[in-house]
């Protein structure tokens, strides 16, 4: 942020405002307090004859590499909405929600995964963001070309204990996720 | 936003960008895409001796009135930090997480409530965004002077059923809460 939204002045300064705790980017022109604050990264798990769905990504980053499908979640949806409409996106696959089963915080990157299960109730294929789609059982789980930590978590948890909801703070490293 | 945020220009449009399905306010000077996504708050439901630890607004809106601990999530922290941090700043109480009680999803506001479930491990008093804090048994609880459909359903399912995580998305109205 170099300019302020509100009034286009270059003269920001940082600073911790009034009543507040926390340093912010504020407008010395017209007072306008910047607020950044983390983002909601909705995904699924997504199930069908005891198989998990996942994308072989088309785009960068990681492009190739296989992972769970999600994104970013968007103004006027519910994070399962979100879900659904990502497992969409990137598997053409309609998911029942099951429940919430990872949240998955990454304070570093700002970031919360939040995972849902979802039992897959129709065909699939690539979307526009995936190279492939697949099934895989546990013993089939391309594990050393599986992306993102908040993936390997889920999935290596799901696995485990796929009925209770798991959370986790900071980066998860997998020693050998094929257990 | 009047302003693109990097390069100051007011030629700002809306539209959907290459490869995207949502309109994005786009900076026809700089080619800034400036996304816009939900916001967490982070709450608690800090349990101490049976008796749930309420908070009366010091502040507006909803001033007077009783709710759970929580706010914003900040950059640069876990889900459960924030919902400590929370804790914390409105009634100066400790909480050990047990683990996510309710993911609360509100589409028409860009919000998503994660309320964790807590118990109290310390004294605790009102925090400066606090008129009196205190402790409730279910019997207890003043639903009528209780704000934010979030707390109600939050609590309502607690009573319920402590034990399973709640999902809910979009606006709960109370039918009256004292079940």
């Amino acid at each position: 942020m170099n300019f302020c939204s509100h009034c286009g002045s270059s003269e920001l300064t940082i600073s911790i405002p009034k009543h507040d705790t926390v340093a912010r980017k504020i407008c010395l022109h017209c007072g306008t307090i910047h607020y950044e604050n983390p983002k909601i990264i909705v995904a699924s798990i997504p199930v069908k004859d005891n198989k998990i769905l996942l994308c072989k990504r088309a785009i960068e980053p990681m492009k190739g590499k296989w992972t769970l499908p999600g994104g970013y979640m968007e103004n006027g949806e519910s994070a399962e909405e979100g879900a659904k409409r990502e497992t969409m996106e990137e598997a053409n696959a309609t998911i029942d929600i099951v429940r919430l089963h990872t949240i998955y915080s990454l304070p570093h990157v700002n970031q919360v995964y939040l995972f849902f299960l979802g039992n897959v109730v129709s065909d699939f294929s690539a979307g526009e963001e995936s190279l492939e789609v697949g099934l895989f059982a546990e013993s089939e789980i391309p594990w050393e070309e599986l992306v993102f930590s908040s993936a390997h978590y889920a999935l290596k948890k799901y696995f485990d204990n796929p009925s209770e909801v798991q959370t986790h703070q900071g980066l998860y490293v997998p020693s050998n996720s094929k257990s």
